[in-house]
């Protein structure tokens, strides 16, 4: 096995040019056994293994620097730097990262895991070498679905004034999660299919010097000068004329164009694009067919392609989908939004009913929430459906465009609490504390699968800005007999006794519903709440737990600062007499790392026990 | 005066083409009389006044739509649609606004003041219009500036799918409101300056059309085609590649011209950017040699262009900009990066001394974040400086790529609290509740000029993520003698005696020495604590206040949700056997209109007097 020459990084620089293609076969090989296993990203490493090996036959690490955007492309980069013997423990509790981590090796230059940011950093940190009066070489790598973020676009307008070299690889496989939208898309699509633009730049500009002289009347009539020429022949000029230099395409999966890029590319001082072509899935026939269904994927069986867990368990993402499907059946004012996750986000069955209806705006949260303002303004009842992790990256659009104008703009943030495998960047822990520091917003969280139901109704009918929080997995479908109507900004008492208060949110009340029967157990009285809202706050309920129990428990699966805990704190300290001791379940104030949701829990004492423990502690 | 037949919109359509230039003539008289009384945008109003005349005779109002990005060019959009008579109210309490409004009018769509969310808005409004098989016009208009921001890049990506008619003006005065950076700025510069260029695309076409046919043998070589022989004559191919029409460079005070492109341009079922060249504070010299002086202007002088008001106090700004360049002097790791603000944000002079640690990345808030972190990645100490309003778009910038990587990022929040006049859009009394829910942030307020620049000498030696907050104007410079070391997490004592304690956060503690002595005169005894730090709040010294008075108020100038007073509840209701009766002076969960600081600060009880009359209705 040649991988197994390869120990730490710069390794891979003994290895003879004639190897690489077994060693790209090994890699391969590596990914998809492990994958299989342990579950993670496949299709993206798979397609990115031969530019990774390049960047690493041409990069001198640590020296040099290697941005990987997203980050979730990076596993044969931490193949290649020492990390190959760690990956059996990819994604687990206190195990390898699935995304590029300062912590794991020097490798590593920035913790990431949102799109669009690599430009910015390499930049950063581009700026800072030339400061320094160093040399060494710097590179960003961001897919082509990171570029319909407008992020990644302001990076390269100001890329555009750099004097010195930096490397931008566009990592083009026509994908995102899912298909690509948008005029950049088509553009890049136009730029690789047609084969008659394959070269090189500068290639092409040696042709350009053996072109005879033009004819005058020609050249006259149509103005025609050396730039326009260019033009002509060269692929690329949308960056160009951005004022990046442009190289490509280039097959991402040919060692020797790339290498042969990558050198002609440092050469030059100043930002350089180098568009190059994968494929998503490479090696491993079913993730060729389908990249999207392998982008991010649960175990699975190498065979088949088949998931290891048969878990047939209804998830609040398909509870979504199908009731969001049944309500614009009736009520063809409803929209449905999202950037570039409608698969993750239960929204490609919509899509298939009502096409015209269903908007992908590629990897674009600020213009997600701002074009479903335009469409709230002119009558429409748009569902903005986004992870809560990737909805904190249009809180001003929340803020600015839909709240300001109170405007009824559904949000539903999918994935909210603890997610789990993808740790720090992903945990939608933020969502309470950044939706409901913003005026005219209305925010809830359902206790099961009903009441989810239940809710998505309510926000049809509402006409105002809302945001309905629902976790990642399973939808809890017990308490079902307790089915109140929802009004707002009321509470649902569950079981109401004396003693102990358990207000609990969302997805804490199936915790709760559990701690209530351990302290019953040990004889203690025990009343259950579902806040349902968490803005605005049910004070009536609040005053009347105050006045007749001892301790009011708040269980939440958000962080402390700005979570629901401290909106009860702050209304019972400031406009209650009686003055109830209050206990806050919820996350602590920390970045919460990768790990199975249980284990996290566990961890964060949001489980059953832990949370016993704590009342007890308390009481 | 012909202004005076122009009482509501669309009465501009009976004035007689011939009398367009005295109209336009008189509108610039108008704002320049007004402005130079009541205060406001002026450049950017006077060189969009023939263009919002030809956007006021080609559209129907309101059936047809127009959407203003940033708002503050929309003066002229006002005086035609009946709001001449209260432009003496302009951005008073109560008055007109200086951004669109709704309630203000009909004509006007949507409330903004936010750079870049035009198009994303106008593409909704197209869709919803689709949708509902209706045809009125859509029009956005947004400056060259709004562009460096990445969100209308996302939504021109968007736009390019559309298949119907929606119009994008991209005003081009060459500037934001300053100069312009990056490489789309350089690109409309090169269209702008090659006059050759000028014409419109259709004319371009049939004159190609005209074209002999091309020999065979350059054909053949270069590989000519219809599309490669377009670029060779039509600016805007950018653009075009987008997979948007272009049309222009069009002469913005020209009203034919102008009002031809809108024709052409809404014939298509498509997408269409027609680019317009207009002057800022055309027709007003000094406002002409000096737009980004006049870009938004307290009252002057129309004769000479000097300001009416003579205040010649120093503003936390201008404390800001000497001691960053004094810092900068001695700590050559030090950078600075405004978005779009130089003058603004006191960097003008910093960009003087040292040029090339300093960095105006355009209005690409979510890009100045991020390269700050690739800056601090290599070593070095980037001040990000941004109104506290900006800042709400880089939320997930600050959090992902600087607080999960724990980069010694400082943010210099300027303007934060209530900052007047522009209202809604800019009030900065959102970042202390977005801030302090990101883990591993620190964050703090001077109580006064000497101690903010304490707290700078801190942020230069932490090695984290520190955030700064300081209001718009006068830099406090009482209670000076009062200066003990900064300390990570510590309060000041100001006073200690009982009874009551104020524990006053930044540009409060002043209001909260005035309480304090009003409070004495009646015989009340009143601690004065300055908090310092919002984040890690004083335990011990809120354990200490707890255990020695009767009641606890909290002062700050941001929202309540998530604010200083509901982390300081949270801790004393969670943590401290001592239940002290808390008060929480902050800003009520609304958005805060517009008008002076006094008034606001009057309306929302934030004065000494509403405080004392609070506390003492508490206790």
């Amino acid at each position: 096995m040649i991988l197994d020459r390869i120990q730490k990084e710069n390794d891979i620089k003994k290895v003879e040019p004639k190897d690489y293609k077994k060693l790209a076969g090994e890699i391969r090989h590596f990914l998809v056994e492990k994958i299989s296993k342990s579950g993670g990203h496949l299709s993206s490493n798979l397609g990115a293994v031969e530019l990774t090996m390049a960047l690493h036959v041409f990069l001198d690490f640590p020296e040099d620097k290697l941005v990987w955007d997203v980050g979730h492309q990076s596993y044969t980069h931490k193949i290649l730097t020492g990390r190959k013997e760690q990956f059996s423990t990819l994604r687990c509790y206190e195990g390898l990262s699935g995304f590029p981590k300062r912590k794991e090796s020097d490798c590593d230059v920035c913790d990431t895991g949102h799109s669009s940011t690599s430009i910015s950093i390499a930049l950063g940190m581009a700026v800072a070498r030339d400061l320094e009066g160093k040399t060494n070489k710097i590179v960003a790598v961001l897919g082509d679905g990171a570029l319909s973020g407008g992020m990644a676009y302001e990076a390269l307008n100001n890329a555009a004034r750099l004097k010195s070299n930096l490397i931008v690889v566009l990592n083009d496989n026509n994908m995102s999660i899912s298909e690509n939208v948008g005029g950049m898309s088509t553009y890049l699509g136009k730029i690789r299919t047609n084969r008659k633009y394959r070269g090189f730049k500068y290639d092409v500009e040696q042709a350009l010097r053996r072109v005879p002289k033009i004819g005058d009347a020609i050249a006259e009539q149509i103005r025609i000068s050396k730039e326009s020429l260019k033009r002509l022949v060269i692929p690329g000029m949308l960056f160009e004329d951005m004022g990046l230099t442009y190289i490509g395409p280039i097959d991402g999966h040919n060692m020797e164009q790339l290498l042969t890029a990558f050198e002609s590319a440092s050469k030059l001082n100043e930002a350089v694009i180098i568009h190059v072509v994968t494929k998503k899935g490479k090696g491993y026939p079913k993730a060729e067919k389908n990249p999207s269904k392998f982008h991010g994927i649960e175990p699975f069986f190498v065979k088949t392609g088949e998931s290891r867990n048969q878990s047939k368990d209804e998830s609040y993402t398909s509870v979504y989908s199908h009731k969001l499907i049944e309500m614009a059946e009736a009520n063809d004012k409803i929209v449905a939004i999202t950037a570039a996750m409608p698969s993750g986000t239960g929204l490609l069955s919509f899509q298939d009913v009502y096409p015209n209806r269903f908007f992908d705006v590629g990897i674009a949260e600020q213009h997600a929430v701002t074009f479903a303002a335009g469409l709230a303004l002119n009558g429409y009842k748009p569902f903005v459906t986004i992870y809560s992790t990737f909805l904190q990256r249009a809180y001003d659009q929340i803020l600015h465009d839909v709240c300001i104008n109170n405007l009824p703009v559904v949000f539903a943030v999918d994935r909210a609490g603890i997610v789990g495998k993808d740790g720090e960047t992903h945990q939608g822990i933020f969502d309470i504390s950044f939706l409901t520091s913003i005026p005219n917003m209305t925010m809830m969280a359902p206790k099961n699968k009903l009441e989810f139901e239940d809710m998505l109704d309510f926000c049809q009918n509402y006409n105002a800005p809302v945001a309905i929080r629902y976790p990642r997995g399973e939808a809890f479908d017990g308490l079902s007999e307790f089915r109140e109507e929802i009004i707002l900004g009321k509470a649902e008492w569950i079981y109401k006794e004396s003693e102990i208060a358990l207000l609990s949110l969302g997805s804490m009340v199936k915790t709760a519903d559990t701690v209530r029967k351990i302290l019953k157990e040990q004889g203690h009285k025990v009343s259950l709440i579902n806040a349902r809202f968490i803005c605005p706050l049910d004070k009536e309920i609040i005053t009347e737990i105050a006045e007749s129990h001892s301790v009011l428990v708040c269980l939440e699966e958000n962080i402390k600062s700005g979570g629901f805990g401290e909106h009860v704190s702050q209304f019972v300290l400031e406009e209650l007499s009686e003055k109830i001791s209050i206990l806050t379940i919820s996350i602590p104030d920390i970045f919460v790392e990768h790990g199975s949701v249980e284990q996290l829990h566990l961890k964060l004492g949001l489980d059953a026990e832990s949370v016993v423990e704590r009342i007890l502690k308390r009481i």
